[in-house]
């Protein structure tokens, strides 16, 4: 097994509608003295992509219905934000004080459908998780191939809670060109089930966006 | 931010109970050409620390209990292991076929309280987690401290599932020398409520055990 490297890409501005991620990672990387090579791993985390595509709501827009109002009221939380969580929605799992653990419409179960009104720019705003992250994720290894002539490795990172354990972790909601999961079931030698293992397919470097 | 680097530390021999791990781990770093540093973080998989320190079982020598024997023809698992898994913890979260979810003593949600008979050296065996693995790694960096002269931040690692996800990924269920948790609350430009990330800990280097 090889050494892995973890470069935080500096110096990437706020990002807005129609920016376009790859140019900025990529000078983000040639700020670093580096370029990139084959095997490695671009890491952008959800919000960037998010902004970048904008999936970003003003509440001011937002009419919440009277169920989102009744939940805002019981957990706390602006009802136009519960309405935006909902619309991202296919089921409320749990509720909680200033909490809604939902399935997103793409399978995710995660805490207020990823709808985030922090470090949005502006209190009024929240910003949403990619429509198909994989589909993001494929479109930017594609601009960053087009623009280095390499085709690295790209997922899209967010950070998620994890039942019984205190804190978040970063989990890859989407990704292009790196094997999600790798299976050991029946390798001789192993008898572990299953292991998902980002790591396990970073070869090289692993280039990471803003966090 | 620094960049991080991971290596897997390689040459380790099966380990027996007993085993100087510390000795084990630093000639593993030499023969990478490299030695501890400080703000290095070791990280050490679960079942290396177990079996140093003796937590391995023998099927043979484990009488099940109606209990055991009820539950392990219903899930279809040896009666024996369900009987050493019930003896860790202190709830069954959860039964399904050919796995018991339950709260360890540690107060750890996981797999069979993580007792493991994959890798055990023998199909009669079993590893069980470490008693108190926040102990054993206190111990551990103390010993790499007596042989090499640097305290680096110890991590004991274990494979988890997660809920809602396929695949596994490594959590430290033990740690040393390390902030296990930092807290964003309150920081301005980020509204994130808090972040477990051990890589904001991890300055320079990252030496990885036998994964």
């Amino acid at each position: 097994m090889n050494p892995v490297s973890i470069f935080p890409v500096p110096g990437l501005p706020e990002i807005v509608n129609g920016a376009s991620l790859a140019t900025l990672i990529l000078d983000g990387v040639q700020r670093l003295g580096l370029a990139l090579e084959p095997g490695d791993v671009v890491v952008v985390t959800q919000k960037v992509v998010s902004k970048a595509e904008g999936r970003v709501r003003s509440l001011e827009g937002v009419v919440a219905s009277p169920r989102a109002i009744e939940i805002g009221n019981r957990i706390g939380f602006d009802a136009r934000h519960v309405e935006v969580i909902l619309s991202e929605s296919v089921r409320i799992v749990r509720e909680a004080p200033r909490v809604l653990i939902t399935e997103t419409r793409h399978g995710f179960i995660c805490a207020n459908a990823g709808v985030d009104r922090s470090n949005t720019g502006g209190r009024e705003f929240v910003v949403l998780l990619p429509e198909r992250p994989d589909e993001s994720a494929r479109r930017l290894r594609e601009s960053l191939r087009e623009r280095s002539g390499v085709a690295p490795g790209l997922i899209i990172s967010d950070s998620f809670g994890r039942p019984w354990r205190e804190g978040q972790v970063n989990v890859a909601i989407g990704a292009a060109g790196v094997l999600a999961l790798r299976d050991y079931r029946g390798q001789p030698g192993s008898g572990n089930r299953s292991v998902s293992v980002s790591l396990g397919q970073l070869a090289g470097r692993v280039g990471v966006g803003p966090i």
